[in-house]
């Protein structure tokens, strides 16, 4: 974490340059064992990886339509939480906030896969994050608040999801049922500094990308009711190859197909 | 590693407080990338977290009624050693020795993960556990024997259980069969430093973190017969639902009903 | 990755030893966090693991017939990158080049699970094999090009596999089927410094090593087509029951089964 730190400081003496250098994978950044390798690092490995990592990845992915640069930048943080995989997380947080994803929000979203990923896997990301906020400067105002006024509750829709869950579970788990209902869905779906369609865009995410099948038909039906174009769930898909694999991806298609299915165009 | 055991030697001093300062993440823990935040690191990337950690899940997950400490540390740590979670595994083997897991349990439980969840999970799991134990002055003689005498098998139901498997998939692969056979049913699971009822517990926790819920039915039905009563499982998958996520435990909800409802009550 | 370094270099110095210090997980590979523990570490954890280490898996396992030790180095460290798993890689990788694995095939592997396991999978090897390759002295001349004159591609079976892609999952993500068609099958896979038979070897292990079994099925049909025997698929099976763990294999063991029974024999 002291060698992390030191780097993400040294970084920070590129200035103007430090958007691009990040971007790019420079070369201050392969110092440390915490952050992911360097193009020149990759090279010494994979020459094909390099030119996927700057061709492929770089150019044709991420400046693909369909899905804009911040919201390629929650998928991907997403992916990279829900998998537990930190290497990558220095390189991808700076990249989101140079994306337009403004810190009260990858605090959020690091706060809603505490519980839809594990505790361990947030407590991996506030490790990293917390040298990248440092970094940048992103002090406590810049954060939401423990308990900030919830958004209001969609009480007709809220009752039904809960009465569905206690008829199917309520002999199996009273107590995951009542934290579902008393943490999850009237706390913090309701927190408003992450609105409920970039929420579901991160819980559909982290479910393809840790490979819960079964667990992407509400989320996605919940995500296109909140806003989520069928077009850019179809581009998360394309995305999420790259950054959760191709298996997960191929795994989710067939679900999300049943969902698009299941919906008026 | 040598970082680790700095702040592990650290911890030390605080001697009558050490429970307590690790039970709520105490600074002390916060210098080293290999260790889970302190709350106060935690609040700089997300004040809400904070809140969770102290409030929801210390005092009201943690102190239900339905599974002791003890049994909720022993789920924890499987669920960790399962999902591969190094960062919290400083922290919460500390807890479970706190909360009456004898270093020959913990010993145990990452042996049996060697084989349940694959040799790296328990290699990664060593390499903290040796810190932990030589911080606390665990020795080689709180240690179970590499081959002690083992527990009685159950002649007949190992008999039923092998021929199953051997009718289902003798002709896929008599090597994994055979290995089933001597390496798990007829050793692993005849260590006597772990009873079978926490062997059992410990193998369907870590299925259930690791999304494992083809394999929930035989060793769901396995632990109830080695003594889990209802009420613990149903709130196994409470206390599981924090640390593997609520998607992994809602993807077991209908295998578990499905167990439950099987069983005469 | 300096302290990692650091180790690699001081092993170099037991020469003709190596091989065999690195088998036996010599006790120089125990100061760094990022490497495996030596068997006298495992040992202060736990006296059976030590055993299990030296016994079953590094005398039974590996000198099993059916599966040749090149091939199981192959399996293993396709299971490590699939899972993440880095503390065991510097062993594996230095003995899979030990077990005649080249370098060049090191690297392919680590390019084709970039896609198949996930980009962060493949940075976090990419960062362990740079120093392997180093202390090893594996230069840029014995690595693949970045763009190679590729296999001949069987354009018949292709426009099978996209046309039956494209009738189930055109509407739902035409961006995953066209970078699986121009990225995966017209380029990935004709890279030449990897066979069809390895690569599928690689591909089916890492599905079964992270549970992806809805995807078994196409590949281990396409790794048998390219050479793979049945028998040596259900060793791949025994071997990986240890380095994915029991679980992972037994939900695979059935969809395996349906493989090798839709199959003339």
């Amino acid at each position: 974490m002291r060698l992390l730190a030191a780097t993400v400081a040294s970084l920070s003496l590129l200035g103007a340059a430090f958007a691009h250098a990040d971007q790019s994978r420079g070369t201050a950044m392969s110092t440390t064992s915490s952050a992911s390798p360097a193009l020149e690092d990759i090279r010494t490995v994979s020459p094909a990886l390099e030119k996927y990592a700057s061709g492929t990845i770089q150019e044709d992915l991420w400046k693909r339509p369909g899905l804009s640069p911040r919201d390629r930048s929650i998928v991907t943080v997403a992916a990279l939480i829900a998998r537990n995989q930190t290497i990558e997380m220095p390189h991808h947080l700076n990249l989101a906030l140079d994306n337009g994803v403004k810190p009260a929000e990858i605090s959020e979203i690091i706060t809603h896969l505490a519980f839809y990923s594990g505790w361990a896997n947030a407590m991996a990301a506030v490790a990293v994050a917390k040298d990248v906020f440092t970094q940048r400067g992103v002090g406590a105002d810049q954060l939401p608040m423990a308990s900030p006024q919830p958004l209001p509750l969609n009480e007709a829709a809220e009752s039904q999801r809960a009465a569905r869950n206690q008829e199917s579970f309520g002999t199996v788990s009273p107590g995951v049922l009542q934290f579902t209902t008393d943490l999850l869905f009237k706390d913090l779906w309701l927190r408003p500094d992450l609105t409920p369609r970039d929420r579901s865009l991160v819980t559909v995410s982290a479910l393809i990308a840790s490979g819960q099948v079964a667990q992407i038909p509400y989320h996605l039906n919940r995500a296109m009711d909140n806003g989520l174009a069928k077009s850019q769930a179809s581009e998360v898909l394309t995305h999420l190859a790259f950054y959760a694999g191709w298996p997960n991806v191929f795994s989710a298609l067939p679900v999300v197909k049943g969902v698009f299915d299941s919906r008026p165009s």
